[in-house]
């Protein structure tokens, strides 16, 4: 059986989370670990509270708060996601998701039921990109967090220790937030789709096969700079004019390898104008969720980048996370049960679940994001959807506590 | 009666000339107005006064040397160019024509021979875009220096006035070297190609026809920065990928009216390699002898960038200079008497020339640059080039002194 999920009071949370960082400036700005950031997270452990959760903050600065189950001896089943802002950010990346969460334990608490499984509530610390990378606490827990990534710059140039320390975190230990593979029976976050797929097709929900894999490439083309007045036309090697058509080529890869690519930055030098560019510099990413498709463009982009005159340098290579079958199996039929129609998709963003996918079965669920807009005070996703999204969560959850662990 | 003019001193004259400046760094470093650049004007002058040649310095530092004629009614017949070069120059550019028109007067001098017109020799002062755009010497000289330039940065940030005032030039006084239109009857300018097409084609002597317009306009290509990661290519308003076709669409478009255009500079906004492009701003110029034609190139890169998305700004338009077509007679009748290969072709580069046209009939010469390379270290004339262009400049000069201001 599924509770009543009450959707009034979500979209209540959601307006009353959106009071924390609205000032100063435009949009929300609950970056993390700033005061906005640490008043939002307290707000929140105080909400979990009232449902006869306890709480507990992990040495990350990780919330973790868990409703207990009928059967002790079973992993929790954890709900969860980050209330972390980016500079001007909005009011559903990641907030949803937590909201969503409590939601779904309020649910419970006020049915007076108990599922078998605990539910955990997480609320991570320092998602968004701020903290020289993003998915702080979410890679502390799954202990993947490179160790030196406290001394690093944070956005606002300051360590990344020092923002820690200012919240009561002791980056000496941060570590010891790890937990180990399986403390977890699954892992669930609800999203905003920050894409515009959703919004477009009409359909209500995102079931998350996976999180793509990133590949990221520095191709340079090597020209001759020369004045651009005395040099005619048929002796130049013009290094732009040698990129334009990778350009091109690279949209044209992308939509017949049906993966994104996008060339994000490009350097013309020396960049004066009068005299013909030496040189281009420019920075690939392609994504995708299948890596032998990812290497099939790899090697075709490689080949055209040469073709033009180019180098074609490797920089950096994250693999795709593939949820887990049994988890899309419980969204898909929490979807269907719920009469909403939904569509299975990749997320090209990478998300706290990413993490997590090291030490337990994870899975997604997205909701439409309008023009498909996030990081941005222009962020929004219709209430119905929020409060759609959450039902589907409540109910993926109750068939993944019968399914999980299972006596047979 | 043309004199002989001896090669073997004006190679000796380029070599004394690159020991101005040769130190330190690579390159020639004399740059408009610093120690090295004053020493050589001030060798160039001595050199002038062992020829019978008296020597002024007029308000803005140029040089002005004057070889008596036997008609002291008639205006001078002016040779010249300049003794600057830009951090790290050449040996060639400017220093080969003022050496060329010493040595043109040493041969009238070495001969016993006067003119009918008196002959100048000018050497003008900061030719190079050192002090806030060049061609300082000759725009003071035609009265067509901005009055402000004096207060702009020069290449070094300091402003211009306090490079004028250690070389010991009034900056309140320099438009007084203004010269009144037919105070000259000619002026001819040898210069290095500082392009590769007289070597190419294996051509001795270039006959320039004019220089080149410019016109310089900004190309703003906007589309819409988003996640790229999230937002499928399908749905993409990409800024770089709507400017690419244009950077090729240049070129074909300059190829096809026998012009030259570049895009020489190209920014990406914001310029993140996770973020599509929202905003592509490209420096585009064309350069061309022919208004007309310049006026239809212009109109379809205005058509090509809107039909793209783009926007098609005029940032600023120099109209092209004609030589004068008695003084390109006297040219190429100097080059077939001396049964030398010659081209006529325009100057995509600006010179002093361009400015004395203000003032004077003009016209100059051009000779071969090794690879097309200037403004470099590895600028390079050949010796027999050099002598080549000399003879032609001493050839064209004898020649307009007898037809110009004939008695008929």
């Amino acid at each position: 059986m599924i509770p009543f999920l009450d959707g009034e009071q979500l979209l209540q949370d959601l307006e009353a989370l959106a009071e924390f960082g609205a000032e100063p400036g435009p949009g929300l700005n609950r970056i993390a670990f700033n005061p906005a950031d640490q008043d939002a997270r307290r707000w929140v452990e105080a909400q979990m509270r009232q449902m006869g959760v306890t709480v507990q903050t992990d040495p990350a600065g990780n919330s973790i708060g868990t409703y207990p189950g009928t059967e002790p001896e079973l992993s929790p089943i954890a709900l969860g996601s980050h209330t972390d802002t980016v500079p001007q950010g909005g009011r559903y990346d990641g907030a949803l998701g937590v909201l969503a969460a409590l939601a779904c334990v309020r649910a419970l608490h006020q049915a007076g039921m108990r599922t078998r499984h605990p539910v955990e509530v997480i609320n991570f610390v320092a998602e968004e990109a701020t903290m020289s990378g993003g998915t702080l606490g979410s890679k502390a827990m799954s202990g993947s967090l490179s160790p030196d990534l406290v001394d690093q710059p944070a956005w606002d140039g300051l360590p990344v220790a020092q923002h820690l320390r200012g919240a009561g975190i002791d980056p000496a230990t941060i570590s010891q937030a790890g937990r180990p593979q399986g403390s977890l029976a699954a892992y669930l976050e609800l999203h905003v789709e920050q894409g515009g797929t959703l919004e477009a097709a009409g359909i209500s929900i995102g079931v998350v096969e996976g999180i793509v894999g990133i590949r990221r490439y520095e191709v340079i083309f090597a020209g001759q700079a020369n004045h651009a007045g005395t040099t005619p036309m048929a002796g130049r090697k013009d290094a732009l004019v040698m990129a334009a058509p990778f350009i091109s080529a690279v949209r044209e890869v992308a939509l017949a390898h049906n993966i994104v690519g996008t060339i994000g930055a490009l350097e013309v030098e020396p960049g004066a104008p009068n005299v013909i560019p030496g040189r281009v510099v420019l920075q690939l990413e392609i994504r995708g969720l299948e890596a032998t498709i990812l290497d099939a463009a790899e090697a075709e982009l490689a080949r055209l980048a040469r073709e033009e005159g180019g180098e074609f340098h490797h920089l950096s290579s994250k693999n795709a996370v593939t949820s887990d079958s049994r988890l899309l199996d419980a969204l898909v039929t929490a979807c269907e049960s719920l009469n909403l129609s939904y569509r299975r998709m990749p997320s090209g963003a990478g998300h706290d679940a990413m993490c997590i996918a090291d030490i337990a079965p994870q899975a997604m669920l997205f909701v439409p994001s309008r023009g498909g807009i996030s990081h941005s005070p222009d962020e929004y996703t219709k209430p119905e959807d929020c409060v759609n999204g959450a039902r589907v969560l409540l109910a993926a959850l109750i068939e993944l506590d019968t399914r999980l662990d299972a006596k047979t």
